[in-house]
């Protein structure tokens, strides 16, 4: 742990960096993929299947027996905690849709907003020890709130072909209506493209390792348009003497065991709480089964004092933290100034894990200082705002003019007669 | 025109292809300066300046007496007109705002979401003989409205280093907070990196030729958002017996004189009125004195007989235009049933130009078949949706177990420890 006293703002960016990564290398190997999925579409699935997945399947598609199955599978335990946690969800993500924004601009032109589905998503997820059936409850709830037709999800077979019967579980409770057993970049690749055993969708959403990061990367370049840019999970806590100690640690260790790329921060206006939580993390990192994964992101971790909570917040906001939780007696100000965060959990029973499960917002978050410019994943995300506009004769005689002069101005005359001939034609008429 | 009849669904990607690019040439040029920015910045600017606009400046921020000098040379009639555009654009934009949501998902966890502003942004106008002040409206009104904090603008300087007064004029207008004289690659690349110069921004908006299309792509690299992938503009317009021939025909050629790549394309279900809007658009287009360009574009342009209502929304989906005008009995019927469109416009006295200019509605819309996944720029393009949450000893009680559970499920101890330990700490107390 690399304990920090008030860092002059000048060395922010410095101490606050993220892990860069190098691309190229992946890059060659992701383009080839894709040029080979799309020249030769199931072959090159089923070749590319083999050789990351280690297995040879006839069919890609999950069958309605394998689902029966895996619901067989689940403890009745697991099944109700996901219950809970899609009804949550369901909730959080039902009560923002938003209705038809209408106004009449001008007496005659009527201007309105509507949104509307995209009408194929794909979710990917990754495979692996760690089944991600929460990411399956974040991605296809709104998708199907949204009225998405079509919602494929991909995630790779494992040895025996098969996957893990929580991710199908999770998938079939939330109105998936294809689940294929391909993962890595050739699921990417294959969404991307369409293939016979997958089809082509308008926009990809979920987490994966590099080579699925720079697959979907790649992905936008052929017009499919994806949830957001990703990097390592992030958590900053702020905190001070009303925060417990063992609370805080517990949270950063949470962050921690993600990945040893995990990053880890702790600001606070208290030394006697840094202090604290420093201890607490050694007593508790020893019994965790990921220690190994824990330690290294630990040892990475920031714990950083600072003099006052405004100098807290600007460090924070110029570090625009995925997570951020906030344990201070002065959580108002921080709700109220935080301007760059995924998501903010307040208080000292809210921990990060509520989010990641089961309190009902979205855990598919903006990473690497994107919660700059990018949203969390949310309805909004499985939609399109469309505008419409209806105008009259009264109406077009009130702009008329205006959009003559304008057009005009730029020099497009034909833009221009669109508008005179209507009026001219009125003119008649009357 | 091609005149196509009834064609099989089989072919409609064919018929409706949009012009492809190959974009392999321009990447390295992009690179190459980008690259150039990041180290030497303003010597850099400066460079590509002289090289692309022909000019040397000593200051490249547009200066307060430019800008009162720029007012006084724009005529009292184009004022106005720029104004009540400016009022429409407001109030659409304005009625985009959106209120907190606030629900508690299950008692004792309160969720919810709140937008807040892009800090900084940076608008791209591009300069040459069409002066989009237009677009500077349609930029500035809504992320003066979202509240970002420094809003951007690069246009290139013309040879006597000036920018047009319109665009200055519709800038100083619209709240945009900084002018800058520069252009191109390196305008976009500056906005990236940050130089003394250009500010750094967040998101990048703003319309350009392929260079500046690829340029925006590649800043997206480095962790800036933009609002768009961009390409040709189009018009897909379907018309039955009730249109008037004469104002489709001027719709048809508004869109066609903005370059020989712009899609034209009129669906019909009526021979007859494709005949006569074709004989319109031959007496119209020799007016025109861009008639060389909406020449080239109207030889590729398409009108489409179809047999009925149902296959032409069917084909029109399929097809996803940006701009999207229906003169037809059955306007109720594509309204509803439209799913992918940028902007749609209703009825006879409803022009593309209305929205283009002045109606209240963005211009800055998805094309080359972006409408099936992208939104068009509207109030929460300047915006990021963020979530909070705050969960009471209670409220942790009643999801704490769920959450338990999944996370063991997904193998990730530190997750469940994170509730463990405060539901023991509540339990101790009680």
């Amino acid at each position: 742990m690399n304990k920090i006293d008030n860092p002059k703002p000048e060395i922010w960016s410095e101490i606050l960096k993220r892990p860069t990564k190098t691309i190229d290398d992946i890059e060659i190997t992701v383009k080839e993929i894709f040029k080979e999925v799309q020249k030769k579409g199931d072959e090159a699935i089923a070749k590319y299947t083999s050789i990351f997945d280690g297995i040879s399947l006839e069919n890609y598609e999950v069958s309605e027996e394998e689902i029966q199955e895996a619901i067989g599978l689940i403890s009745s335990e697991l099944k109700e905690a996901i219950q809970l946690a899609k009804s949550n969800i369901y909730k959080f993500h039902s009560a923002q849709k938003t209705e038809r924004i209408s106004i009449e601009t001008t007496e005659g032109v009527r201007c309105w907003q509507e949104k509307r589905p995209i009408q194929k998503i794909g979710l990917y997820i990754p495979g692996g020890t760690a089944p991600l059936f929460s990411t399956v409850l974040m991605l296809a709830v709104p998708a199907e709130i949204a009225g998405c037709k079509e919602i494929v999800l991909c995630s790779p077979p494992d040895k025996t072909g098969k996957i893990n019967p929580a991710i199908l579980y999770a998938a079939h409770l939330c109105g998936v209506t294809k689940i294929v057993k391909v993962g890595g970049i050739q699921a990417i690749a294959g969404m991307t493209f369409g293939t016979p055993s997958i089809p082509k969708v308008y926009k990809i959403f979920g987490p994966g390792n590099q080579f699925v990061t720079v697959a979907k990367q790649l992905a936008t370049q052929f017009g499919v348009a994806i949830d957001m840019p990703a990097g390592p999970s992030e958590l900053l806590i702020v905190a001070d003497d009303t925060a417990v100690p063992s609370f805080v640690a517990s949270d950063l260790l949470s962050q921690a065991e993600h990945g040893t790329d995990s990053q880890v921060i702790l600001v606070s206006t208290s030394k006697k709480l840094i202090d604290a939580v420093e201890k607490e993390i050694q007593i508790q990192i020893e019994e965790l089964p990921r220690k190994v994964i824990a330690k290294k992101a630990i040892e990475n971790s920031k714990l950083i004092w600072v003099e006052n909570d405004k100098i807290a917040l600007d460090l924070i906001n110029d570090y625009g933290p995925e997570h951020f939780i906030i344990c201070s007696e002065y959580d108002d100000f921080y709700c109220n100034g935080i301007v760059n965060a995924g998501s903010v959990f307040i208080g000292n029973y809210t921990p990060e894990s509520a989010g990641d499960y089961a309190s009902g917002t979205n855990h598919t978050l903006p990473t690497n200082g994107y919660a700059k410019n990018y949203s969390g994943v949310n309805l909004d995300s499985f939609m399109k705002s469309m505008t419409f506009q209806k105008i009259t004769e009264k109406g077009i005689q009130n702009i008329g003019k205006a959009i003559e002069i304008m057009a005009e101005a730029e020099g497009l005359q034909a833009h221009k007669n669109a508008v005179t001939l209507r009026l001219k034609n009125i003119g008649e008429r009357e």
